[in-house]
């Protein structure tokens, strides 16, 4: 799928267009060198417009691409490929976002704990050599859920958690890879989206793009 | 449940009769400081006794424990807490466990793509201070289970993840933290039980014996 090409996209200049350290983990567990280019897209958009959570963090996930791609790059230095990934966690129809702050924090936890929650990320692949008859950079976006199912844990608990610092940074105030993964009686999915990025879909979309010549 | 009692545990000798790096790191993750004692215990039992996968993960784990336990432990190091854990792969009611090389590390992995298996970790908790009307140490133990589905990847993707060296020493010849990552479609359950070690199911156990008092 995706391993037996490490080598060859190792060539390839690869730009992650966000400052997550997780996703970056994500890669270079897979042993793909990439370059980080936290994106400038202010995830302004208004969630009203959106059917659903995951719509919103695939449009997120685009825009954050498309900024980063369509800066001013030098031909020697145009990336091979812009990868943009927006998270959110969805609890009964609303989106919990990043806390504000630890009163914040708590809200969100207190929310999700005892709860079954669904985290979306949004992904986005842009490769800025190859442009449609429209003028259009080739696109390629998708998203992929994830059910969370918390344990129901006491306020102390929360609070012993927020103490950590982990929540904030996070989306749903929470990483599933550090304390509160103690928390999580199952979950249904991808882990990795839950820590940010969906790394399955996104190595079978890489695989295609390179059988079809995409990328080389 | 535990984070909120992860300083009192500070003081608590816990011991972890397990060499993997992959269970060490989990309870770093969450804060609790262990000691690694590696049991010495030979792990062959007959599986052909156990009525199940999971039994056998369950009995095996209970005999590391016991085997760390029972050591000439001065008054003064005694553990206050012995964890032991086994973790196998459960392929269509056949038990996959470590390669022995290369080959068998192929064999295996060409068995689990384009399938979903079970991972089952037996856990065994013994709290050498406190002995039973029967002479017996106080002894928990219990199994959890996730069900991974891997996609279908060619032999050459195999080859190159077998390359890594990463198949060696795990059970089923993969590592879902690592580079197989990228095959794991789904899993249900317990994402730390595939690494080894079903953290939220220690942590409600751990949490209760902290309640009835049988730890501090």
């Amino acid at each position: 799928m995706i391993l037996e090409h490490v080598h060859r996209l190792s060539n390839q200049r690869i730009v992650l267009a966000s400052a997550s350290p997780r996703r970056k983990e994500i890669f270079q567990n897979i042993g793909l060198r990439i370059k980080v280019v936290p994106s400038l897209f202010e995830e302004n958009l208004d969630k009203s417009q959106f059917s659903s959570a995951a719509a919103y963090a695939q449009e997120t996930a685009l825009q954050k691409a498309r900024e980063v791609s369509n800066r001013a790059w030098t031909p020697n230095n145009i990336p091979h490929l812009v990868i943009g990934a927006d998270t959110v966690v969805e609890l009964q129809g609303s989106i919990l976002e990043k806390p504000k702050d630890a009163a914040n924090a708590e809200a969100m936890l207190s929310s999700l704990i005892g709860q079954r929650h669904a985290v979306h990320t949004g992904v986005a692949i842009i490769i800025p050599s190859v442009t449609g008859k429209d003028g259009e950079l080739f696109t390629r976006s998708f998203t992929s859920t994830t059910s969370v199912e918390f344990d129901k844990v006491s306020l102390s608990e929360i609070r012993a958690y927020i103490d950590t610092g982990e929540p904030f940074g996070k989306a749903g105030a929470y990483g599933i890879q550090g304390p509160a993964g103690a928390w999580v009686k199952r979950i249904e999915g991808c882990y990795f989206n839950v820590m940010g990025f969906p790394l399955h879909d996104f190595a079978a979309e890489v695989a295609a793009l390179l059988q079809c010549g995409h990328l080389q």
